[in-house]
């Protein structure tokens, strides 16, 4: 299978300008000297996700035609918001599916960026996307499972190579994989000496089971579902895992009362507002450093969409 | 008197690359369309505040033997932990006068960046620092009251024009006025079309009371500290109140209700920890439509080390 390459990478970095922000590397005085932590901090993007970086691109890619007609995607978080950003963006229509039951901030948010929402059934999101793709000419832009969403999301990696060129180990949330596969590819492209590891919830850990048994491992949705992480449910496509097999060197796991420790450090010391699929790779930096090889260390926080009440419980651990 | 000129902050940015971060200018997309907000997060700084890029340059500017010798401040706030920064930077001794009152955290945060600190009574701190420079033979760093601190702080004005060549309006906190002189040296000398408002508690503004009367207007410490802005207690310098007077449009005040409102939107739309004296410029963006040019609007975030059961209020409102 034919993975994503760093030209591709390097052409979506060319493209996001207009919509992604150029985040920094933030230095932590509170992490241990023997190991430098930065945080790459993605919850700053004006939708509060990196998501942005790899709809966008998908977007950008399309021929102008096909773009003009509008794009679909299905999801009721930072991917539904990411869409509907790029698509207002470029200024072509887009459709989001949401399930019936989901929040309705999320719906209001996601309709406040101009896009229409359709909602179904859960188990009914995907068809009635490719429903809605098919009788309205719209291009379904997935969430993960595509390798200009990949490319996008790898210029996290290409900056953090150029910001930090001498970076050792870099900590990647992983749920569908194509945050972790993109950075990745930029990483071991530009530094191959930096080892790249994926963090997942200890009780959502579909990857780690993976690798441990040499090819893709299910858990049932029910299961994955029982997280605070809610970005962090997905399982990687064969894509997605044909890129974190190749390139990235080990999943850690961390525990649900690690995530929400780790929600309140990055607030308190960093002051930062992260979810808690944001805080697993500072989580795992505080709690797996046995796990994990020494050295310049970078966790990507990748979101801050956090539901307030939890923000609020772990401010007070 | 000679004001800070574009030179000097274009000097002071060459300096502060390797302790600053450079920050982004993040755009909000809960703003007011006609009236687009960015945000220029400061409270990303390592220390959690701008004073980074004002200490830093004070302690380059200083003669190698000078600097040998170490650094003195006086300040149990954000200068404090700028200085010793600063100095540990440089591999420098620094001594910090801290009052006997302060809180513990903010005397440990100062140690664990390798100051020494010596607490005195709140009224002897700015004479027992000036003894520890005499009989230490160290040179005491001012918190805003000189050219090259107001030049390091400039650099946040060049920083925003750089990343938004056509900004219509900067918003800057005034306390001491060090950091409002440096930005409205760079805005101005780069574009001057932009204009620069101060912003202020309404119950400690003496700097708009000094507008008003065309002269320096002195508020008693008790008054001035009844705000919960902790870094806005402060009143401008003879050298900063005339930065202020000939380069800066005009100061608005804003409530304590809606500094901590503000601080709640902060942190629950752009996923920012700011301390209140960072959020009174999004205070004055949410209530001050009337009193402000329209436009293009950065709105400087200058710190983030709030009080947590403070913070924790301002997330419940």
């Amino acid at each position: 299978m034919e993975l994503v390459s760093i030209a591709e990478i390097r052409a979506a970095a060319e493209n996001i300008g207009p919509v992604a922000v150029r985040t920094p590397v933030l230095p932590c005085l509170w992490a241990d000297p023997d190991r430098p932590l930065w945080l790459k901090p993605e919850n700053l993007q004006p939708i509060g996700s990196f998501k942005i970086r790899g709809a966008y691109t998908a977007l950008s890619r399309l021929s102008e035609a096909d773009r003009a007609c509008g794009v679909v995607a299905y999801s009721s978080g930072n991917h539904a918001q990411a869409v509907a950003y790029a698509a207002r963006a470029f200024g072509v229509p887009a459709v989001i599916v949401i399930e019936a039951t989901a929040p309705a901030i999320k719906v209001e948010a996601t309709r406040a960026l101009g896009a229409e929402v359709v909602q179904v059934p859960l188990p009914e999101r995907e068809t009635a996307a490719a429903e809605i793709g098919r009788e309205r000419g719209m291009t379904l832009i997935p969430p993960f499972d595509h390798p200009d969403v990949i490319a996008g999301q790898g210029t996290i990696g290409l900056e953090i190579v150029t910001d930090l060129p001498d970076v050792d180990l870099v900590l990647v949330p992983i749920s569908g994989g194509g945050l972790a596969s993109g950075i990745a590819a930029a990483v071991k492209a530009l530094r191959p000496s930096a080892a790249v590891f994926g963090v997942e919830p200890e009780i959502a850990a579909d990857t780690a089971a993976g690798f441990a048994a040499g090819e893709r491992v299910h858990l049932p949705p029910e299961q994955r579902a029982r997280t605070m992480a809610d970005g962090l449910r997905a399982e990687p496509s064969e894509l997605t895992f044909a890129h974190l097999r190749k390139l990235i060197d080990g999943v850690v796991t961390v525990t649900e009362d690690e995530i929400l420790a780790a929600v309140g450090t990055l607030a308190r010391r960093s002051h930062l507002v992260a979810e808690p699929s944001g805080a697993v790779t500072t989580a795992a930096y505080l709690n797996r450093a046995a796990d994990l090889p020494a050295g310049r260390t970078v966790a990507v926080v990748s979101g801050g969409n956090i539901d307030p009440a939890l923000f609020a419980k772990a401010l007070q651990d």
